[in-house]
């Protein structure tokens, strides 16, 4: 369920519980976090704040471990509600707390990011990180609802637009030729800035992963397809480290690798090929140079969660437009595959 | 789907699965470990098997940090299958790091004593102990099976009987007087030790639970039922120690208060308290005595997690085999009745 925040919708999603707890993060709930509680939570209900550390270093077993002790000392029940007010880490961390606080209190996702909106905050995936990767820690756990406002991709850094950008242009990728137009048309800097032709665009993708979704709750195979580009990225993001590559832009840059590997171990035409990377590159500009050698991005996809059983599982391209699961075995293409993404990025 | 192991049965759950890691404890595992894996793993299936210590103790979040190092280390998939094959805390804490690793791994629940058999591997909910309580951390995820075996019950010892009776017993109080009076004639130590008679009734009292999960999966309303003398117990083990009372024995003392609460504040006639405290009596020679005065026990109730929204919210008898969910905020009642369950305990 996604919808405009509000008293009245609040107020039927509350219904049952005695106590609200908004967490958030100190830059969000600086610009949004007291307009939200005073205009969306509704009279008589019990609301409290927990503010959490603002990056992905927080996404983390001790703050999960603050969180229960301020949940305990606040004798939370089940029945209350955990609203996730901020980005991905906040949703990510505030939800899997929500799942396994008694078992499972009941959870609002409130994406504040343009990459909280159309990934993380819609499917019910909620975890923390692990030393050894991103999101090993986790369980599924879906909100009662996404609420959206247009007034908080408003505050976005350029930065940040953008790598909701590389979540958008994957759903384009993966969804249709004419949706991928649309988007590869935000490329000139007022278009992106202006917010409104940006939720529109947003709340497409947002709809897109939710019937993707809710057709393979527990991500069994449909799924996979919305991890196109990402056995790429989440590579960049282990060796380029968390901060360099923020997710989207890691899944931007990881794409190029996604389509070039497309073409050479499955049908992906040349022509279209050309078409993705041409799209890419108009939003290349955005992202800092990799410094690592092909062999250094290959390692880490081996401990990346869609690998099962020793095989490298990766979404490819039928075409644009048309995902497909593929085992590929060929390590010397996955190689070349690396090298070009990485000489796709670096220019 | 509660079953007695062996290949033919194995082969057909561990049908996808790459690796199959069976978690046990070092008692169980020098005892039946060998047997189980030689006798029940299909050829084929890659299977190892991890220790965890044996004891409440170890169902933290140490145990589970460990946990996940060697998932990764051996490169678990959420394809692979876990296996708990030992007593509560390695089926809580093994099926709590199958529920949370990458989102979720098969689960297989093979109870070793009687409590696990009667009581938590049953009904999917698993989870670890925090320093304010137990169970406080946790979720709800199903085994695909519940392996029981006769061999298994035989090499318990008598303490570890009588617990599982306390939640056999429990399973009387809330089912039927028929089921009750069977079960109290386990009282002769000769019968309590024939484990064919005690498997039957095990049998009946676990049949009863699956099918009062099944109607409620997520512990919402009819599963409450089940926490019949729970309030009072979970006080019991906090006073006292885990060690010193273990979770049946809590149980089966906690029964004394929830039916003197049942006549004081539900409609539990005079009568039938009396027959239900006859019955108890029976094994209250197996109970160590009760230390803390009745205002210690009554103070962990706050905190226990059946409490929503501060009201006391108690599971109470119409009459035997008729439970009912009370909210009780007399607290001179509730003082009144733990007064009367140490008075039990203590002769």
């Amino acid at each position: 369920m996604i919808m405009e925040p509000g008293k009245a919708a609040l107020k039927g999603l509350l219904a049952g519980s005695d106590q609200v707890i908004v967490i958030s993060n100190p830059t969000v709930f600086a610009l949004h976090g007291r307009a939200f509680m005073q205009k969306c939570i509704p009279a008589g209900v019990a609301c409290q704040s927990i503010i959490m550390g603002d990056g992905e270093r927080y996404k983390s077993r001790s703050t999960i471990e603050r969180l229960y002790e301020q949940f305990l000392d606040l004798r939370l029940s089940r029945k209350d509600t955990v609203i996730a007010f901020g980005g991905g880490v906040v949703g990510d961390t505030a939800g899997f707390t929500a799942a396994t606080f008694k078992r499972g209190m009941r959870l609002i996702q409130a994406p504040t990011t343009l990459l909280a909106m159309v990934d993380s905050s819609i499917g019910g995936k909620v975890g923390i990180n692990h030393v050894e990767g991103k999101n090993l820690i986790g369980a599924f756990h879906q909100p009662q609802a996404v609420l959206i406002n247009k007034k908080w991709l408003a505050t976005l850094g350029h930065r940040e637009l953008i790598e909701g950008l590389g979540e958008i242009l994957k759903v384009g990728f993966i969804s249709s030729q004419k949706y991928l137009k649309k988007i590869s048309e935000l490329e000139k800097k007022e278009t992106l800035l202006n917010s409104r032709t940006l939720f529109e665009i947003a709340l497409e993708a947002m709809r897109f992963k939710a019937k993707v979704v809710a057709q393979d709750t527990h991500d069994n195979d449909l799924r996979m397809i919305l991890n196109f580009g990402h056995t790429f990225g989440h590579a960049i993001e282990k060796v380029e480290g968390f901060k360099k590559f923020r997710h989207g832009e890691a899944v931007l840059a990881g794409m190029a690798g996604a389509l070039y590997l497309s073409h050479t171990c499955n049908k992906l035409p040349k022509s279209e090929l050309d078409k993705g990377i041409g799209i890419l590159s108009h939003f290349r500009q955005f992202l800092r140079p990799l410094k690592g050698r092909a062999k250094d991005y290959v390692l880490p996809m081996a401990v990346d969660k869609k690998n099962s059983g020793g095989n490298n599982v990766f979404v490819l391209l039928d075409k644009i437009g048309k995902p497909a699961i593929k085992v590929v075995n060929a390590n010397k293409k996955i190689l070349d595959a690396t090298s070009y993404m990485i000489d796709f990025v670096n220019g």
